[in-house]
């Protein structure tokens, strides 16, 4: 076969500056899905791609033809079970520090009549993943065949799995960009989410964009440039999509890790949890079902009377996970364990996400390959939020792991990454913006 | 084994416009040449040098841990037959098109006393290699043990060897950025360079700085800086160095290719040939014979007396190689042939040595994959030189090929490569100028 490009000009294009044709990044894309562009070659194109960007046109390009590398799913002719077509509509946030704010919004947009097609990644690098987080849950997996996915849809409201072979060029550059330090680039990001939820065929999508420490773009600038970047991409394949703003200076809620997180997750489907976490689920639903055209139904009721905790049984059990063990004593927690406790008396401060973000990484919750097994006990519990009262001796963090060798580089990532002082922290607002209505 | 760094960090550093510390320098030479950092981490960290360069330390610490990588050969207590201690001279050029300048000249140095160890390389991209012209005679190898290199440098007074084990890190890194477009790089050039010339046991060295349509670097600026930073980097490690700038706006002589290249330097030897090529030949060979303090010698005279070829024939028959092929009508011609002529008369203009030498890697005399095989006999003539008089319908360019397909993308290269005028090109000296005395 003739090529009617080859990589090293592809890249020098991009390595001075130049704008990538559409026929160039459509060669590129493909070649390197079937292994006639070598990794090294890809790697010298995205760290070009990091530092010299990419237009607009150039990631609607690399998008589409990151989608076209697999195959694109569609259930907009199915129905449910009474008939109507399914409200098809997914949420996906850009990687905070104990996000587990998918494992109780599913559920609830599920009891409120929306139905949620969400291809779900692994964790790698310093946030995780919410598959490593629901398989945590003894015998739940992710890996559903096509069959069961609609099935699951169109009985139930949801299915969660692993993208598997949707944009298998994304598969291949995600997994290279985390061991290339080509992670933290813009249009990157942007192309490698909306091809995946453009490929798993929900028809109306919020994104929420993180800002802050724990986020992998530095400035707000940036992130509300990646999330009008992705409405943009989002709509011009035909979805409805809108993006919040949100947080992430610190954690979310009171729990970083696997099962941690799941626990903390039941407990928001109980009609409890931390605020943050309640709050940042029932606004990203309302946006769901509001772009799903579903906005006539009170999210915040489906957690008050357990219809939302309901349907999430119903998904563990179609996804086989046991059912039984979803209580807190029940889920998996690290063998061992380590507090750590307040210095002196006052008032918790702010808490560095990243920091937590990394240290919980190191217990062993997160890979630093690709394919590694992760702890499902590993994780961090935060006794104390920013703005609480603490009192001198009082446990801070409590830090679970199955390897205590692990303890000691969590800790040190824990070093000043938070402190106790005489006043508050600033009061920030969780929901910073909405973007794309 | 723990390592003390990895990859992604120091990727990330030299990303975000760092400096590497000598430590890091170190563990990522060591680590990639023992294939613990993987090929696609290093492309994505010389993409990240290509876009924000190094320091004068940073080089100096890459090109020392890339001697580290392999041996240094050492022939200072060797001697010659007469029982003198060797004048240990090279010259190495930043890569030409056309630059078959090394086979006249180490004879040259041969014949006025030096000793030449040289560790020679393979073309790959637009420029020729050295052995594999001197491939194109039947028999003639490369491949030497240390013994034959020690032996030839005693008994004749050279060795054109293959790079081999020498600075094995240069060897992978140079393959792998021939395919990643991370060639033309100021700190991975002079590094690359220096490193080969530092192990091959030299104690003198004469660089032949490019600048112009046909060097790496595209401006006279940096092909100077080049220059200085090899200087330099040779100083440190006890070599004495020094470098001439010279124009590579236009190919060198008449000839590019493989064997066409030695029939040209077969020219030289006998006392004739292009004058450029004899101009530079023997300007590199008075500063060799100066830094290698032999400087009493008068160069062109064994051009004349006939003592440089009677040396080329000995060092041929040492390699292996068919003295009784030493004839241009002996030597490899592609067995097909394409011939441009002028579309009117006047004078020949300037010839774009950059096109050319394209030209010629697509007729088969170069590698688009490290290891692939060249055409022996693929090259181009050059009938009529810059400022030379044209009649309409003369020949100007012969093309050669064992391959007749190949003939259309060499010949879209020379498309707008030269033209024919009314007036002469503006000439330009050849020497430019010496740095380093």
């Amino acid at each position: 076969m003739t090529e009617s490009f080859d990589a090293p000009t592809v890249i020098r294009t991009k390595r001075d500056g130049g704008v990538l044709s559409d026929e160039a990044i459509d060669w590129v894309i493909d070649a390197y899905t079937h292994g006639r562009v070598a990794d090294a070659q890809m790697s010298a194109l995205l760290m070009a791609i990091f530092l010299r960007g990419m237009t607009g046109a150039e990631i609607t390009r690399w998008t589409a033809a990151m989608i076209d590398s697999g195959e694109r799913l569609d259930f907009t002719n199915l129905r449910s079970m009474d008939g109507t077509r399914l409200a098809l509509v997914d949420k996906h946030s850009t990687g905070g520090v104990g996000d587990k704010i998918t494992i109780p919004l599913v559920p609830v947009i599920m009891a409120c009549g929306g139905a949620v097609p969400q291809a779900a990644g692994r964790g790698l690098g310093h946030t995780g993943g919410t598959l490593d987080k629901l398989e945590s849950i003894p015998g739940f997996t992710g890996e559903l065949t096509k069959a069961q996915i609609r099935q699951q849809l169109c009985d139930l409201g949801a299915a969660i799995f692993a993208a598997g072979e949707l944009a298998p060029a994304d598969r291949k550059i995600y997994a290279l960009r985390d061991v290339t330090a080509t992670t933290e680039s813009l249009p990157l990001i942007a192309s490698s989410i909306m091809s995946k939820k453009i490929a798993e065929g929900t028809r109306a999508l919020v994104l929420d964009c993180k800002v802050g420490s724990g986020a992998f773009l530095a400035t707000e600038a940036e992130s509300r440039e990646l999330a009008r970047t992705m409405v943009d991409l989002g709509a011009e394949h035909g979805l409805t999509t809108r993006a919040l703003l949100t947080d992430m200076e610190v954690p979310l809620g009171r729990t970083v890790g696997n099962a941690v997180e799941v626990a903390e997750s039941l407990e928001v489907l109980e009609g409890g949890g931390p605020d943050d976490v309640v709050e940042l689920t029932l606004a990203l639903a309302r946006e769901m079902l509001d772009a799903a055209g579903l906005d006539a139904i009170d999210p915040a009721q489906t957690l008050r009377d357990g219809t939302a905790m309901d349907r999430f049984r119903a998904l563990v059990e179609a996804q086989g996970g046991d059912v039984a063990a979803l209580r807190a004593e029940a889920l998996p927690l690290g063998e061992h364990s380590e507090t750590l406790t307040a210095p002196r008396g006052g008032t918790m401060g702010d808490i560095d996400a990243m920091a937590v973000g990394l240290a919980v990484w190191r217990l062993g919750a997160g890979r630093s390959m690709p394919g590694e097994q992760v702890q499902f006990g590993a994780g961090l519990r935060i006794h104390r939020r920013p703005g609480e009262p603490v009192a001198a001796g009082e446990p801070l963090f409590t830090l679970y792991s199955d390897t205590p060798q692990r303890f000691g580089a969590a800790l040190a990532q824990l070093d000043g990454a938070w402190s106790v002082g005489d006043e508050a922290p600033v009061a920030r607002p969780l929901i910073i913006d909405r973007i794309g209505m």
